[in-house]
């Protein structure tokens, strides 16, 4: 199944979610599909769609119930549990990540942190303490580690993920510059912030091209 | 026609580009569709397909010429030239944008770093200032800038989206976790990391749910 839903359905996914979080909590309230298309820059159509994925939510006219749509909601994006996860590299990512405060909100707990920095393992960064990066195996599987962030250089990643994945890990989310190769059944989602520059200069520079 | 370029083929050029930067320099050499597939993840029929949009390469069954491909994609991803990029924001995730070493080499140059924080403003990063965030239509005015990266808290970025492009940003990079509203001409590129771990989450959910 999550094969065939597109990348771009499951981000509207997620800020439909965000949108039914900010709204109220009175029990019967209910949200149209114009609502949340507006509150997701996309159509009541596209809304609709989305959700018909899934199953069938709201009534013809009534709209969706906030409490319903978004118990639902949180089980399909799988954030109605806590996540375990472990952070590799401790650097000037690693570090800004770890400081991120939307993680723990959002069921990402981050009971890991891993370096090959002697100068940095066996520092505590709040409740955790950096553990050397040959240790990975051994952590992952005692803290029962579900989600691996890899915060490394590129030459360092594919090991690691390869290292991570053999230990237990089922997921990663990857800032390494690199496309990691991992079995087909582990999603990984790439952070490239060249890429997303790309993306940007790329828009910019087609728009301009169209004008002239 | 960069409406109707899809993002995931954006991405795909990048990796394109990628693999063809790490490929050799001799005059002639070729590359065939089939192994820029590998290397991208994807098929030889969807590079051929991604490459379409933008004309007509390579010669059947003698592939792509690299140093020509090369350029022509460097000019589709406007990375064939430099951009004058701001830092709005100089807090944790803001000094590791800045610190990441990609991005010079890729074109993107960081000519201006802002913050509201007294104890930071007038800080030297590197040969970069950082400047008082009231300064930044002055700023972007008089240093050409044209990308912004918003590394702010999700309250301010709004009202700082609007102000950047007022005074001529043409793009946006943007770390708040909001949706911005710009005009439609100015593209933005939102990195979400809970929208990351939560494609994460759910990709794994469904795959457990049809394991079931």
């Amino acid at each position: 199944m999550s094969r065939r839903i597109p990348e771009s359905t499951v981000r509207r996914l997620s800020h439909y979610l965000r949108s039914l979080e900010d709204l109220g909590t009175d029990e019967g309230q209910t949200v149209s599909s114009e609502e949340l298309a507006q509150r997701g820059q996309t159509t009541a159509a596209q809304v609709r769609k989305d959700l018909s994925h899934f199953g069938s939510f709201g009534k013809r006219g009534l709209g969706y119930r906030v409490d319903e749509l978004r118990i639902r909601l949180r089980q399909i994006l799988g954030v109605d549990r806590t996540w375990r996860v472990a952070l590799v590299g401790a650097g000037r990512i690693g570090s800004a990540l770890f400081a991120y405060p939307d993680f723990n909100v959002r069921g990402y707990d981050v009971v890991a942190v891993f370096d090959n920095d002697p100068t940095k393992v066996g520092r505590r960064w709040g409740d955790v303490t950096i553990r050397d990066v040959r240790e990975l195996e051994t952590v992952i599987r005692d803290a029962g580690v579900e989600l691996a962030i890899l915060a490394v250089p590129g030459p360092a990643a594919q090991e690691l993920a390869a290292r991570a994945v053999k230990a237990g890990v089922k997921g990663i989310l990857n800032f390494a510059p690199i496309r990691l190769r991992v079995p087909s059944h582990v999603p990984v989602e790439d952070v490239s912030l060249v890429m997303e520059l790309e993306a940007l200069s790329f828009a910019i520079t087609q728009a301009q091209a169209l004008d002239e």
